[in-house]
């Protein structure tokens, strides 16, 4: 039975409660994660800044992570995500392949659809929550 | 447009491959995961142990670890999710409240109630992987 959400401390803004929810989608193969959130936020900031090396930094990751990343997730997929073409793996600008702005797409779908389907049970347990 | 798979190398079973797609719901209240799937695990497991010590050895988990998870999780809630009245926190046997079997509940149906909303998206990413 949903609990009705009221403040205990009124006027007690100092900690300012929000809590959020968030699916997180992983796909694991063995102890390997193939496709996250993480390497999903590495394509997007790909796609926003062109390059590996300005993505690994809006991210506050190292090239080197980066790149690691970049190589798993290119190896899990069936074709590959960032095109190494131009510049590509080794540094320089980087662009998506039509494959890597598709797993994006696909990904976000998912994890908004999950919180569509699941809204009245998402309203449900955050009435649980203390306030 | 989705891949076949089709396994690259018949008979090269020494590696199975069967990568496996997993929700995970997290509340952050901050920098604080106020549930999760540990926490969720942890008051699966005492429902089916009786104990927070038999659920922490379970999980391969220290009882100290264990009743932090707890303590964090019960401020988090309006209502705990463990009784503490029967030997509780300090030890002894344990049990979940009515809320904490509720948010089991929710928790696990939220995860399903995703899954099966995102069927035909999951299935056309799981195509993208390598085979």
């Amino acid at each position: 039975m949903p609990v009705k959400r009221q403040p205990s401390q009124r006027g007690a803004a100092k900690r300012p409660r929000a809590p959020v929810l968030r699916f997180r989608m992983r796909v694991t193969d063995g102890d390997r994660i193939a496709v996250g959130p993480g390497k999903i936020a590495l394509l997007e900031a790909i796609e926003s800044t062109g390059s590996i090396t300005a993505a690994a930094k809006s991210l506050d990751m190292s090239y080197r992570r980066a790149w690691m990343l970049l190589d798993e997730l290119n190896r899990s997929l069936a074709q590959p995500a960032v095109d190494s073409a131009k510049g590509g793996l080794q540094g320089g600008g980087s662009s998506l392949t039509e494959g890597g702005r598709q797993l994006i797409a696909l990904y976000r779908r998912i994890e908004k659809r999950a919180e569509v389907a699941c809204r009245d049970d998402i309203t449900q347990l955050m009435s649980m929550l203390a306030r």
